[in-house]
């Protein structure tokens, strides 16, 4: 629900920071990578949020990017794996290493992460291994991804999966035909699948 | 709890919206027909929103006019339909193509839509067949809605049921003799009312 | 949690008013005789809330003066009363009128109230008999109520019982010797006290 | 989740405050030695808090200063202790008081605490003396304290115990050696540490 909380900086500690947006201090979890990363007390920063709701607590998840923020949800539909076990995989590794990790069954990497032992490490990679197109994504530039982001979650609305037009879509933002109007995005990626089909 | 949220479009994608009010940005669960009326990023926005409470996560579900908000809440009653099935009926049709399908009864109109079977359209004929009443008001002009709202409820407060005033509304609507102010309303439809008997 | 709204009047309803809040549009269940003394819309708004948190939805109840959400509180402690039927309390008559009914075992005055019986009309009564020192303050000039209060509840931490020190509350309070700082006034009422103890 | 409220005192109750955040009023519950340190009505206040969920209802729990909070959650981690206990010690005594108690088994000052008898003291002082350390950074300097913890915390995120890093800490702490910036003020605790194990 809470997607976002952008203030300024009220303090940092090494697992959270307390972020006042107009008068709410809202404390907010982070993995240890980020603590060097955060501005100074006093400010502004936007960190992107996930709003865990709980029998007896509220607790907030921040990141400072959504590549991030998307692991961690990721990360929650892994059987066994809590906010706890999901920050301490941000804590040790970038997305991009992690999900490199997953895609070559990489046990070894992933039992450096603290709690994760061969079983989990499996279980991950079992269970990840079908969502690691994010992989490719991923290694697109940074300033490309929510418009490409946009792009792949709209073809899906209309029925296409991510394997059909990731291709397409990769082809087209290499050759920078892709413009900031989402529709028009569908449109080119529609037509170059035709072309695909006549060949 | 919360009935709308007025900010400015931080993220839009087909299924859901991020919207910045005052520094903290909701994530809202749209139907896909809106996604093209959205406005672009950075820009204002009013949404009409209906908050769900679950065990473990709040959700938030938006609209852009109230009767789109109002067929939501209606349909989360009928038995065997939550956000997800109400959702699908929105991204579906219009409200007024929904209620004229339920009024004459139209199942084929129905199972066009999405996780939609013969057995489900039947079962929302059933429920929702009381409350077509719904309909003649949304065929009133869009801009007088909120008023025949207002002035319907607090009738049905006094104890009159909708039947029993909604020909008087349409007449008194028709003539253009309803004003403003709510209070001088319902007594023009009493008076109406009054009338009515005397003949 | 939520004492309190101030915004702007977004929608009147009968039953319930909408308010903008710096952008988030809060629903507030209000009692019928609330309705005709709303400000109209966009006009500025102070309401007083209490806040029901149920297992799939929160609900705010709202009023324009801080009496009736006592009252509201007080009813809801009532076995079998829930916020409906402390709303039917609020919409049927004033706080003052069911303190005097309770007060005087009136259970005519109070099977008015809708969904009231015989039955329920005595359990009020009877749960709610030894809570009536509240109609004496109610008679107090609305303006002192806040210090009233203030000086009650403060006595009352201290381990002063309401029947102890109401009387020389009233005797200050009626000789104009009440000022505006709560720690002088408890010296008052003590000082009262122990001229009493004395005589 | 909500770590402190900034806004206007609306209304002041001994055992409660309103706060005015930009148009939301916040019930804040307050021990009672907090009363007479508010401000008046419509002066600004920033108080630390709490926020308890419970299955039907959200409550605040609202301090002066970062240590009462503290302490606060470090009581409803005492088994047997809730919300209501916790304040009943704060509007007994000071943290430092209570951390004294605690660090040298003296029941005598915590039977003093309502609600709270041998046994409970005695439970208390069981569970919580391993966690006295705070009592050491309690003495130090009041502006100190948030560079001290901010250091505290983050060693103890790389895997140091608070008794292996508190002497380092306090020395460098008495030297006037510790700077602005907890990255260097790692470093040097970690180097007095090399050193130490040096001789």
């Amino acid at each position: 629900m809470i997607a976002f909380l952008k203030g300024a900086v009220f303090e940092r500690r090494p697992d959270s920071i307390i972020i006042d947006v107009n008068g709410v201090g809202y404390e907010v979890n982070i993995h240890s990578r980020l603590f060097p990363r955060l501005p100074q007390r006093g400010e502004p920063i936007l960190i992107h949020t996930f709003l865990q709701v709980l029998e007896n607590e509220f607790k907030l998840f921040g990141f400072l990017d959504q590549d991030e923020l998307r692991l961690f949800k990721t990360l929650l539909t892994v059987s066994g794996i809590g906010s706890k076990g999901a920050l301490a995989v941000l804590s040790t590794m970038e997305p991009l290493v992690f999900y490199r990790a997953i895609a070559s069954q990489d046990e070894k990497t992933l039992v450096r992460i603290p709690g994760v032992g061969k079983k989990t490490a499996q279980r991950m990679i079992f269970e990840l291994q079908d969502k690691v197109p994010e992989l490719k994504l991923v290694e697109v530039e940074k300033e490309q991804r929510p418009l490409l982001d946009e792009l792949m979650e709209a073809l899906e609305i209309l029925g296409y999966s991510r394997s059909e037009v990731l291709p397409a879509i990769m082809d087209l933002n290499r050759n920078k035909q892709l413009g900031n109007i989402v529709e028009e995005n569908i449109k080119l990626v529609l037509k170059a699948k035709a072309q695909e089909m006549r060949r």
